[in-house]
Order: structure tokens, then C-alpha cells, then sequence
């Protein structure tokens, strides 16, 4: 329990009287400056169809690590130097559980085997693929000593997809079937990362044993199931609290708080018992939404949606600028310098194998997808698919944290082969960030000029404001009714494609029958914007 | 600039993958799971007239201390050692900016005059009677050496009142002129002890020079003028910026963003120039809630107006666990367990000279106040002084950060007086907020058992929910018109009473011509709850 106090001595550290503390104001004020400017650009070139939001902060923060390189005259580049445990502990948990509240779960848990099977199996394969591309090429570039598990490391930080860049380029309300698949494949992937990267770590690599397979099968569905239950419980019990003890009787603000509370408690548990922390959040943020958030005022419903919509938007900024301004980090640079040309091969390599290990598993896994739907109209058509392999192809800040955590110690790297491939990560991050990002919004208007689902989002076109889009909370889960309608299925279509709509059914009745009356929650009835919220209605209507 | 990389430094230490971390994963977990209890807790206790917020989660931190205290054996009492940084750097700020986005501005303006006498003056009244006391007294009790910064030192920590605990036991809608007086004193209070500490700390005292006190009216002038200006400029650069750019069309979320971060750029902005933070943030907040909250849309309203409530009270609940917990610091017990006799002298002391410190301002400033109100109706009466007297003695946070600060080093004490006076210290902040704070409703009670101004609060009973009270900002900002109804005053009255009533009607003409076409706000007229706010008219009417 001793060591325990060290939380509050780094705390400690940040502003004492010092000088060398003024420097951390110092930097801190141009942070926040900066994320000031870049929310003002950003909302400038709102109406540009080439920048988003993401792009705009990594250029800006890049522009200011370059300003900083050229005022320490080269010797210092950056104000902090990356930070997994910043990222991992306070950036992303917002971004994820943000997600989880205001993604659209009728889409979501209807791909749900498809998001599964990408975001799982994808990885796998994409690793496999980046790995065994790794070891062919890289012996022959001299780029120094590198064993096996390196090999296996590198294609798990390269099959990381950047789930949190995605929710900048697609739009859940242009195209919601690309984003349900390509954010959940995201979320997923994201967790089957970095189990595999733990996986990798801990295990030894000298002999291979054909049971490390099984050992990993079963670990990843543990952690998903352990994970998916302890997110679950911790919006039931928020949810369950604040029905019972009614607090809007007394203060929104408890609400609010106990809400922000649960969902961070929820992520720093799974944290402790070393399970996936962005699975567990995510799904509480899911549950959140279908019976915590109706059980508030109507205030707070406002506050938590549009809160945690800012958190997350700030979070997100905070990463880019931060990518941005690390992306100059000199002393890794310097190391890199001696064989410039060594490093662009080493880039470009791991970027064509990031191409290749996404399409080795887009087209297999569309094409298993569509054998089990029933009419060509479910189908993922090829055009889709390639939407699906470029708009997953952004590398981000999940890479750039597991780089740092295999190839340096403390920010720190004395091996000449663990700088470059800390150098590749970045250039791979940014280059996959401002091209692919870049290249998505054109790509998807060129290949989809009149988006399918277009009748569904009438009034959203490209520059309807976000908060426009998602008025409320209770709208997105448009009527859930309208799974009623099935026309009577055929051969293996119908094995496949019955059991999910008959969950969705019995799920229906068992959320009526037992969750609502304990939870709350508004249930599958259309939802009246200006009903009274009465709370002493369990809303067992 | 090489040393501002120390900022991601220690953010990195916080969480890697080894096993000291995840201990600080465990504390985390427990710390975020008793804010949790603690707001149900504090919810459970809401009908309840002894108890408040801050009482609960200091006892509840109390008990965790001796439940860990048990589980390690004696060997450690808390998870985080106390950290100025923590609280000065994140909790501090959202507390008081919400305080000044939620002041009556006109009930604390109107007493401008009293609340810089009590705040400044007062501070130093106090301050130089609990120096004196302690050269007195503590020379006899044998605690070991102590220099003349120190005794000086000592006055200023126990000069600092708690302006969080204020916001707790008082009632804005019950008694607005105490709650206005006292919390604006301790906003003031605050600045003008970190000042007089810093002071302290800075200049040789072993010559005792009369430039001295010249220099220090001169520097609190400065700075209380500078703290002033940056924070208004803060709030006025965000009013323009959302007014002119028209945020709400794409979303609200960046409304929101701007506002959060721009109230907490003003505060590390007044860091960075060694200012004070605790006033700046306090105007910010002010004008603020005068023109940037009238610019942005209606969800951003109710959404700033809650979230700035919901993180100023997570970070009150935080402060108080967090003191609890630290409280039964075992390493500073220990030095002083060998006397235990001198220990309780001198918190006894201590306490006593706060009481007299108190009481050497409060009456007599207040006298000469009610020398220049024209009615008896505007006197503070006896009754009142007495609450103001009383509901000022709690010691919080602030002296507990200013003790660490000067007597121990990273949470470490090697010396037996200033184990001593940090455990003094705790004792003291610990008996006051427990004892006032839960005889301040009652003495409230007994003194006034029909407020002056129960006119005005109609329907505000002890147990009207904060958010009912406080329904929307535009409502607290009651009528500023009926300052017109001047009766001819005579005398001295005049002379002092007149000018704040000028400068007012100026006020309204400058804010009318000059500032609200540029920078927005609802100014002065009567507030339509309903009316749609159209960004495009610049509320000129």
C-alpha cells in the first residue's frame, strides 16, 4: 500500500514555486492556446470538404513543433514528450464512452458478427500479414538486430486502427452502415490490439507452441465477455441508483456527476483487473443511453449529451495537436539521421503492408458477410468495401502508444533499430492521418454519390451541424419497430440472418418484462420530445 | 525549454505496465468509488439539518484513512499524499470560476466596497493578530525552533479562510447579503493570503523595514488590478469570438469547449504571470455569465450552466475526501506523538487566535460599513455579524496547501515544529470545518429566524433543490432597475453612498453603448424565459 503515494508525488511535481515548474505553466498555457486555436480553425474551415478537425490540429501542432525546434535553436522540439499513460488513462476513455453513448445500437448490434468479425479476425490476420512482411524485408535493409517477438510487436502496432480518427471522416448520418462497421471493427480492434500486444510481451517467443493460439483465443474471449459484463453492470448500477434514489428531486448536478463518475469508475476497473478498459466503457456508455439516460431531468439529459460530446471533441483535439507536436521528436531524429534513406524504406514498407494486411482480410471477410444476407440489398458492395479498407487505413495514437511502450523506456531510446521504428510509427501515424483523411470525404463522394441510406437522413447534408444531426439522444434510436417486417428467408441465408433479428426480439421482451421496471429507461416506444419526465413513473407504460 | 519535457516526464509515471502502477490503478479505483458514495451519501443526508456535502466526505475520508490505516498495519494512513499542485492547478480552478459564473452580480457589486475591506483589510488584521499570538504564546510550549518568516508564515495560513465550505453552509437564496459578503471576502481573502504568503516567503525579514508594508500595498494593488483585467479581458475575448464566428450554427459543442478552455487559459495565463489565479478566474467567470453565456445556443446554456456546477462540486467532494484521508498522515503523527500534550497547545492556540483574528476585523470593519449606509434597513446588524464572524472560521484546503508549501518538502517533514505545525494545521482544518460548519445552519437559524430578504426567495426552503433555485442565470440577475429609487440621502451617506449608485447608472450606459453590441449579453433588460435567441440580432434593443 506504500507505493501506492506515489500518485500523489507525481502530482507533486507538476507546479511547485520552481523554476523549472514556471516552465511546465509555461507550456501548459500554450497547450491549452493551442487547442483554443485549433477549435477556432476548425470551425473556420468547417465548410472546406478536403480538412477536418483532426488534420487541422496534427498540421497545427506540427507548425508549433516546428516554430519550438527553431527558437531552441534544434535542441529541443517538443513541450511533452508522448505519453501513453496520459493517452490510455485520461484522453481515451472520454473519446471511447462518448462513443458508446451516442452510437446508433439498432445499426451496431445488427452488424454486430460482421463488426465482430472484423474488428477480431481482421486483426489477426492484418497482423500476421504486417509481421510476415516485417521479417521478409526488413533483414535485408540492415537496420540492425530485431528478434522475433519485435517482429510479432511491430504487427500488432501496426494493425491498431485509429478508431478515434474514424468518427472525424465518416458521418454516422451520410453513410451509418460504414460507420457502424468501421467504428465498431474500430472499437474491437482496438481491444484485440492490445491483447495481442500483452499477449506478445508476456509470452516467449524462443519456442513456438501450437497451444499459444488457443491460449490467445481463449484470453481475447474472456477479456471480450468479462469486459462487455463489467461495462454493462456499470451502467446498470448507475442507472439502477439513480432511479431508485431520484435525485433530480435535489440537484442535477449529482446526475451529472454520478453519470461522468460510473462511467470512469467502469474504465479504471476493468484497468485493475487487467481487462479491456475501452470495451468496458464503451458498452457502458451503450447501456447509459438505453436506461440511465432516461432516467434523469431533462437537463441533465442535455448536459451529459452535450458534456460528453465535449469532452470527447476535446480529447480528440488534444491527441492530433499532441500526434502533431511529437512528431518532431529530435532525439529519436538524430538517430535516424546517420540512414535517411534506410528509414523511408522503413516507412514506406510498413505502410504498404498496412495496405495490403487491411485488404488481405476487407474483401475475404465482405465477401463471407455477404453469403449470409438474404437480399442483395443488405449486401456490402464492393465500392463499400473499399470505403472500408481506406477509412480504416489511419494509424493513430493506440500505434503510437504501443510503439513507445515496446521500442522506449521512460520517452527515452538508445537502440539505433528502436528509434527507427519509433520514427516509422510517427511517419506512418501522420502520413496515414493527413492522406487517408484527407482522401476519405473525396473518395467516399466518388464512389457513393448518392449514399443508400440517404432517405434515412433527409436533412443532414455534409455542413449540417453535428449537434443538428443528433438532436437528441432519443431519435437516434429511430423506431426499432421496423424490424418487424421480415419477408419469409431461404437456405443458408435464413440459418444465418433469423437468429439475429430473434435475439433482437426475445431481448425486446426480456428488457420490457425484467430491465425496465428495475432500470428504467424509455424502452422501444416512440419517444414524445415534450413529455414531462415523470419520474415516479417507472415508465412501465 | 529542455525542461518543459518534464511535464510529460511525470504524466508518464503514473501508469506504465509495472506493478507500482497498477497500485496507482488501485487508488484510483478506490478514490473514484468513494466520490461516488460520498454523492450518494451526501444525497441520502439532504434532508438532513446538521449535515452538508463537505462534512460528509471529510468523514468518510476520515474513515477510509483508518480502514487503511488497519489493512497496512500502521504503516500507511492514506493513497495520495496532499498535493498543492493537484489542488491549486486543477481542483481550485472550476470551483471558483462556477462561483463567479453563478454570483448574484448585482448583490456582490452593490457591496464591493465592504467585501474588498473585509478580504484585504481583514486578511491582514487577521493575519497580524495570529502572528503576534504566536510569538507569544508558542515561545513558552518549548516546540523547537521557529524564525520570524515562520511566525509571519503561520498568520498567513490561518488568515485564509475556506471559501469552498462558505459556498456549502451558506444559502445564495436565503440569506444573498451574508452568502454575497462572506463569499466574496473569502474569493478576496484567498488572493490577498497567497499574496501576503508569498510575500513572506520572498522578502528578508531579519531586517525589519518600513518600505516593506509599502511594497506590499503596492503589489497587492498591482496584482489585484492585473488578476482583474486579465480575467475580464478572458471572458470578453470568448464573448467576442463566439458572438462574431456564430459557433451554435455547426455545433454547440465548440461553444462549450472555447468556454471551458478559455476560463482555464485566463487562469494558468494569470499564473504564467505570477498573478492571481483565484481572482482572475472569478471575473472571468462573472463576465462570463454577462455576455459569453447570452452569445451561445440554448442547449449550451443549460449545458455550461450544469457542467460548471457538476465539476466545481466534484472537485468540493474531491478537496474534502481528500483532506480526510490525508489527515491521519502517519508520518507527521509520529513526530509528534512523542508530545502529545504540545500539540494539542498549540492547535488549541491556534484555534483561539483564529477566533480573535476573526473577530478583531469582523466587528469593527463592519461598524464602520454601517457608518456609511443611508438606512438602517442596509446596517449589518449585530446578529449578522456574528454569522459573518462564524461562518468565515472554517480553514480548508488553501491552509492545508500553504502548510505543505511551507513547512515540509515533496510531503516529507524532517523537522519536529513543522511536523508539528502541519499536524496543528490539520487539527485545526479539520475542527473547524467539522464544528462551524455544522453549527452554522443552526446558528443561522437561531439568529435569523426570518430573514431580511425572505421577500425575495419566496419559494426557497432549506430543502428546494440547488437547481430549482438556481434555474436559470438570467433569472439571478433579478431586476437591476429598481437601483433607480434613490431617496434623496444626506450627509456622510451621501458622500459614500452616492458614487456606487453613479457608477452603476454608467455602467449601464457604457454596457448599453458601448460593450454589448460587440461583445453580446442579455444587458439589462427583463429576461423572456421563451423567447429564441437570434445570434444574428446583436440584443441591441
Amino acid at each position: 500500500m506504500d507505493t501506492v503515494s506515489e500518485l500523489g508525488a507525481w502530482m507533486q511535481k507538476l507546479y511547485m514555486l520552481s523554476t523549472s515548474d514556471h516552465a511546465s505553466v509555461v507550456s501548459m498555457n500554450l497547450f491549452v492556446a493551442l487547442l483554443c486555436g485549433c477549435i477556432v480553425i476548425g470551425h473556420l474551415l468547417e465548410e472546406n470538404r478536403w480538412m477536418n478537425e483532426s488534420i487541422t490540429a496534427l498540421i497545427i501542432g506540427l507548425c508549433t513543433g516546428v516554430v519550438i525546434l527553431l527558437i531552441s535553436r534544434g535542441k529541443s522540439s517538443h513541450l511533452l514528450v508522448f505519453s501513453e499513460d496520459l493517452f490510455f488513462i485520461y484522453l481515451l476513455p472520454p473519446i471511447i464512452f462518448n462513443a458508446g453513448f451516442q452510437v446508433k445500437k439498432k445499426q451496431f448490434f445488427r452488424n454486430f458478427i460482421t463488426i465482430m468479425l472484423f474488428g477480431a479476425v481482421g486483426t489477426l490476420i492484418s497482423c500476421a500479414v504486417i509481421s510476415t512482411g516485417a521479417v521478409l524485408f526488413f533483414r535485408n535493409l540492415g537496420i540492425g538486430f530485431l528478434d522475433i517477438s519485435d517482429y510479432l510487436a511491430i504487427g500488432a502496432i501496426f494493425a491498431a486502427t485509429d478508431s478515434v480518427c474514424t468518427l472525424q471522416v465518416l458521418s454516422q448520418d451520410e453513410t451509418p452502415l460504414l460507420y457502424s462497421l468501421v467504428f465498431g471493427e474500430g472499437v474491437v480492434n482496438d481491444a484485440t490490439s492490445v491483447v495481442l500486444f500483452n499477449a506478445i510481451q508476456s509470452s516467449d517467443m524462443t519456442t513456438i507452441d501450437p497451444t499459444i493460439s488457443l491460449h490467445f483465443i481463449g484470453s481475447f474471449l474472456y477479456l471480450f465477455l468479462a469486459s462487455t459484463l463489467l461495462g454493462a453492470l456499470a451502467g446498470l448500477v448507475s442507472a439502477y441508483i439513480i432511479k431508485k434514489l431520484y435525485f433530480g428531486r435535489h440537484s442535477t448536478d449529482r446526475e451529472v456527476a454520478i453519470m461522468i463518475l460510473m462511467a470512469y469508475l467502469s474504465y479504471i476497473l476493468a484497468e485493475l483487473f487487467y481487462l479491456s478498459g475501452i470495451l468496458t466503457v464503451f458498452f457502458c456508455g451503450i447501456v447509459m443511453s438505453h436506461y440511465t439516460w432516461h432516467n434523469v431531468t431533462e437537463s441533465s439529459r442535455i448536459t451529459t449529451k452535450h458534456a460528453f460530446a465535449t469532452l470527447s471533441f476535446v480529447a480528440e483535439t488534444f491527441i492530433f495537436l499532441y500526434v502533431g507536436m511529437d512528431a518532431l521528436d529530435i532525439e529519436k531524429w538524430r538517430f535516424v539521421s546517420d540512414c535517411p534513406g534506410t528509414s523511408v524504406a522503413v516507412s514506406s514498407i510498413l505502410l504498404c503492408l498496412v495496405l495490403l494486411g487491411r485488404a488481405a482480410f476487407v474483401f475475404p471477410l465482405s465477401f463471407l458477410t455477404n453469403l449470409t444476407k438474404k437480399s442483395r440489398n443488405e449486401h456490402i458492395t464492393f465500392r463499400e468495401q473499399v470505403i472500408i479498407w481506406w477509412a480504416g487505413l489511419m494509424r493513430g495514437a493506440v500505434s503510437m502508444a504501443l510503439a513507445y511502450n515496446k521500442f522506449s523506456s521512460s520517452g527515452h531510446t538508445q537502440l539505433q533499430p528502436h528509434a527507427i521504428m519509433i520514427t516509422s510509427t510517427i511517419t506512418v501515424v501522420l502520413f496515414s492521418t493527413v492522406v487517408c483523411g484527407l482522401m476519405t470525404q473525396p473518395l467516399i463522394r466518388l464512389l457513393l454519390p448518392h449514399p443508400k441510406q440517404s432517405s434515412s437522413a433527409a436533412s443532414s447534408g455534409p455542413n449540417t451541424p453535428r449537434s443538428v444531426n443528433v438532436p437528441l439522444l432519443g431519435h437516434q434510436q429511430d423506431s426499432e419497430a421496423d424490424l418487424g417486417d421480415e419477408h419469409p428467408p431461404t437456405s443458408l441465408q435464413m440459418l444465418l440472418t433469423t437468429p439475429s433479428h430473434t435475439v433482437h426480439r426475445y431481448w425486446r421482451k426480456f428488457d420490457d418484462t425484467f430491465m425496465r421496471p428495475v432500470f428504467g429507461g424509455r424502452g422501444f416506444v416512440p419517444f414524445v420530445p415534450t413529455s414531462p419526465t415523470d419520474e415516479r413513473n417507472p415508465h412501465r407504460c
